[in-house]
């Protein structure tokens, strides 16, 4: 942990900054001592009670502060938080301040128990809760309102005052990250916790699952090598292939729910209870009262939210949806007049061209997912949802659908109605390939090339040799200011999710799917990492405990691929062979089988349960502990009180008796 | 509330009976007065802290025990159960006892607080909950083991001690019941409040539920009736109700989840905790220690009871399945002999012998049905699960496994082997009907028939003129112990179950089917009505928030409706006419419709939420503001000790410095 300590300016505590804040040029003087004053002050007084200094003490009007907290302070947001932590008998418990000496690793001196990242949400969370008391406005802003329970750093940030809030990197955990993670060629697994710790449960889950669903591809992979090299034009084979994949995808998920749940215990956020979630900054709307909390906060009707669904979104997906099938369309005509042009004229370069609509094709389709997920963005936001995880799921559907359609239904078209299994092999490489190039081009390369030039700029500005090394604390902090803001796990869960499309809905027609996408995969986790450690700024932590809505799309992934599998086998000239007069028969026997292997995948899903026995285990005795410590305080308190009232019943009794006497 | 005040007997308090406590004859003096003693004996000295008194002060050696408790102990007793009552600002709380004053209809000299179900519960609770403490054998009976932390209740019961433990009947109350409920023919909904106020959630709800699939069933027997009787022979017809009748089954099963959470939320079971699961009373094993409690209990292995459900329990049931499937070929051999006959000779006693096979069939099955169930719960009974809901789940797959095939594989075999849509209806006619005549005779006429000859007897007995009257406690008492146990809802729910699948299968065919059920349902909440009130001893309160896996046993029939109306559709005449000449394009049509609908179905139930947005609205309140305050409680703690810590600091450093000077 680095500890800057500032003692020449300040003898009274060490300020150790953990997050910056950076105003607008031209904020007033009042509004930022407004603001240092309230961040500044106790929390019975209404404050958040953390340490702020400007960056540049010597130079007036500074617009870059940094913030940091006492650590008790924050210990403190901890327990506020939730925060879960492990216990001296090694089970996960909620951090409870009063406590702090019964958990393992904790000591007065020493503040490496909670991580650096840790920190920085404790303190991102409490400046997210400091709230108005009686301001009607920002001082010096009257037409940035306020009004009592308004969060101050969302209204300055909405109304354009605060630019950026971002949590500081520290160079040498980081190098040490970046050896052990991508810096070196190896044969090893990620090291996981200590992404984690670095950047939290969200981004380390995200790697979790890229690892865990390469090496769940290598069965795919080792089975598709044989059978692309000995069996080019042997379609019948892919049955045996084709019921593989089936059970594969159903077992993958099942586990992957399993080993979930084993490293969110692990990293506290399984026991984490949910937190209240607030309104998402960009809501707006009339104020009124949230019957839920009874704060008030701006309300929009929901009727005026679906009818921007129903009139706006709806049909703008439905028109995406039409023009990705005319585009689709263009697309086999292009490919009929490749294929025209390369039996006329049988050349080397008429070879090469029948790849070419395939190809530009990918690469459409890409731009077109590109641009829609832009849109997309933009209508989910104007349909004005009230929580983060409604305006989440909203984009996520409008995309997966589109997605689905734009990348897969050329593909259907190819297997199901023209029939043509070597086209579908063909377009379905060139399809992967090319999404796979341009995706670890625009993902990773670009960024990195960008940032390595605005790099070269950056040191020329500020005189240094490297980057790589401990730079001053205001070095650092301008230097991080330029870099891009990291926009989530989006895009490489969307990523996955239309490799894991690729490999299990046709990949029986080629079984190269699963090696390529493994080669991708442990390419992205290098270019990934270097991503996430050099590119952008460091992301703020995000307590999660599964990947959440991409489960459930990678599970109808799933379904889907049974019902494709399913009709590719009934349609593979052996089994036609086998059925020659009868075709009902055959279809109804593929449509028997098809069910039962649905059902078999609900049961298995059913059967497998989601937590390893014995995570469930030590949940159910943490639950059952506290609960019992709560009852037997409970218990007491009520006895005590029975008793006190029995006996006050018995005096009134034996005054009355004393009476009669 | 009844109120038996001995005061002659006893000055010091009113003691009001709620449960009977029956020991066998031959039970010693010495463990009575340990048992006595350990029931009156103050909660922290271990005992219940409940009042109990033998029911017969004046004859020596009397086995059956009254046991009641102060309305004080019962108020704490709530608290400790966690029962969930209405606040005084109309929202639901879980009881605290300090708090009392602050919950709706609560005044310190009235007892409807707690209803007389509620208090029986909390005795009966709080009695299982007696543990033994150093205690190694029940006294006087060495062969009857305790250790620590053994349930008292449990082990008297188990050794054969304890013979029964019942809750007592309130004759006034009773009487009123009977009189909203089931004496009078009215068109009006069932008292549920009341049935809950006396007999507890988890029969209120079966009832709840009952009602409402029989209004649910009202559109469905409208449109079967003019069906009947205008299109008898007109098959063709049937695509529009099979349509109907899917989208029905969805939907009123997801407005069902609606409407019991609504419901359960009056009853203040969906905010009620799950209490800790103990083990079942009949499970046995070496003693060891249970991972998640601590407590020593009984265990035994896994792999055991694996052991005897693959090696035992599954060979049975797929035997029971073979057997069932061998009776209905039986049957069908009869029904082609019938029609031969028939055909040989046109009288009146042949069109009636062409019906015998079916009735005979019926009542096969339904004997089968029953016998299969003794043998499923002596099977799961042994395969020795820890756990009461574990039992059930193993039992109700079992029982419904074998309950579908039974009753329902001879329609499948008829309709879509033999495609006899005649005969399928004339089938699922006689099928239905039978077994509703011998459901209503088995389960409510003749068990208030031995009632009523057992009443007689017993009147001469205890001379008495009449049993609806108020009787002597005593009499009271003894007249309840000769009653039969009330064996829980199991065997109606099923009933319920088997009547769905006739209703949603096939009903196309025999649209009389709704209407059918709706008079049987009708008759059948007046039956079992009277068969609660009547002829059973009162069941214990058993608070549940819903059906359980009931739920899912419906739901999973709906699936299966979807594709059996599919495929009647795709059979039916009028389609197949449309699809002259090519069979495969109807199939992969009818195959189309079915895999749309059941997507339509999973949809419709993601989007409508399970629990109507005012209930959650008032949950999410109820837990924001009991988060708010525990939060809040543990804020100001942390920032005391905080506080005070940072204060020693600051005391250390002056000392230090002065020691410095």
């Amino acid at each position: 942990m680095k500890r800057i300590s500032s003692v020449s300016e300040d003898t009274e505590f060490t300020f150790n900054p953990l997050i910056v804040l950076e105003l607008a040029k031209k904020t007033q003087n009042e509004t930022i001592e407004w603001l240092t004053q309230r961040i500044k002050e106790r929390k019975h007084l209404g404050g958040a009670h953390l340490k702020i200094k400007p960056l540049d003490a010597h130079t007036k009007n500074s617009q870059i502060f940094l913030i940091g907290a006492s650590w008790r302070r924050l210990l403190v947001g901890a327990e506020a938080l939730g925060l879960v932590k492990e216990y001296q008998d090694g089970s996960m418990r909620a951090f409870i301040y009063q406590n702090k000496e019964d958990y393992k690793y904790f000591s007065d001196n020493n503040d490496d128990f909670l991580t650096m990242a840790e920190q920085q949400y404790i303190i991102k969370r409490e400046l997210e809760n400091l709230r108005a008391i009686n301001e009607t406005m920002v001082p010096g802003y009257p037409q940035a309102k306020l009004y009592p329970g308004k969060s101050i750093i969302r209204r300055l940030q909405t109304s354009g005052l605060l630019l950026q809030i971002y949590p500081l990197h520290n160079k040498t955990e980081l190098k040490k990250l970046g050896t052990i993670w991508y810096k070196r060629l190896q044969v090893a697994l990620q090291p996981l916790n200590d992404i984690e710790n670095y950047f939290g449960q969200n981004i380390a889950l995200y790697f979790a699952f890229l690892e865990y669903f390469t090496i769940a591809l290598f069965p795919m992979a080792l089975i598709g090598v044989p059978y692309y090299f000995f069996a080019w034009e042997d379609y019948d084979k892919y049955i045996v292939f084709a019921t593989f994949n089936l059970l594969w995808s159903t077992i993958v998920l099942e586990v992957w729910k399993r080993w979930c749940a084993k490293l969110s215990y692990q990293w506290g956020t399984l026991l984490m209870k949910r937190q209240f979630e607030e309104p998402r900054p960009g809501f707006h709307g009339k104020l009124g009262l949230n019957p839920v909390t009874g704060r008030k906060e701006p309300t929009y009707p929901t009727y005026k939210r679906q009818l921007r669904i129903y009139l706006i979104s709806v049909p703008f997906v439905c028109l995406s949806l039409y023009i990705s099938l005319f585009v689709m369309m263009i697309y086999f005509q292009m490919e009929a007049l490749a294929l025209a042009y390369s039996k006329e004229d049988q050349s080397f370069f008429s070879s090469i061209l029948l790849y070419c609509p395939s190809i530009i094709y990918g690469v459409v389709i890409e731009i077109m997912n590109r641009l829609y997920k832009y849109a997309a963005e933009w209508l989910t936001s104007w349909e004005n949802h009230r929580l983060e995880s409604s305006y989440q799921n909203h984009l996520i559907l409008k995309v997966l659908v589109f997605n689905f359609i734009n990348c897969f239904a050329s593909l259907f078209y190819i297997a199901f109605i023209l029939q043509d299994m070597k086209l579908l092999r063909q377009s379905l490489a060139a399809l992967l390939i090319t999404s796979q190039i341009l995706n670890q081009f625009v993902e990773s390369v670009l960024p990195y090339w960008l940032q390595k030039r605005r790099n070269r700029i950056l040191k020329k500005k500020f005189h240094i040799s490297s980057l790589e090394k401990e730079l001053p604390l205001v070095d650092q902090v301008k230097l991080e200011r330029e870099m891009d803001k990291y926009l989530g796990t989006f895009d490489d869960y969307l990523e996955l999710f239309q490799q894991f499309g690729f490999v299990s809905l046709f990949s029986c027609v080629y079984p190269l799917a699963a090696i390529l996408a493994v080669l991708n995969n442990i390419t992205e986790v290098y270019t990934d990492g270097l991503k996430m450690c050099c590119v952008f700024q460091r992301p703020f932590f995000e307590p999660v405990s599964d990947i959440g809505v991409w489960l459930l799309a990678f599970e109808t992934m799933g379904i889907i691929s049974v019902m494709t599998n399913c009709a590719l086998i009934g349609m593979s000239p052996q089994v036609k062979r086998l059925f020659q007069r009868n075709d009902v028969e055959l279809v109804l026997l593929v449509l028997a089988i098809e069910h039962v292997l649905l059902a078999l995948k609900f049961i298995l899903a059913f059967a497998i349960s989601d937590v390893p026995s014995d995570i469930r285990t030590k949940v159910a005795r943490m639950e059952f502990e506290s609960l019992k410590a709560l009852k037997q305080k409970q218990m007491k308190e009520a006895d005590e009180s029975m008793a006190k009232e029995e006996q006050l019943d018995e005096t009134k009794r034996e005054q009355e008796e004393k009476k009669k006497i």
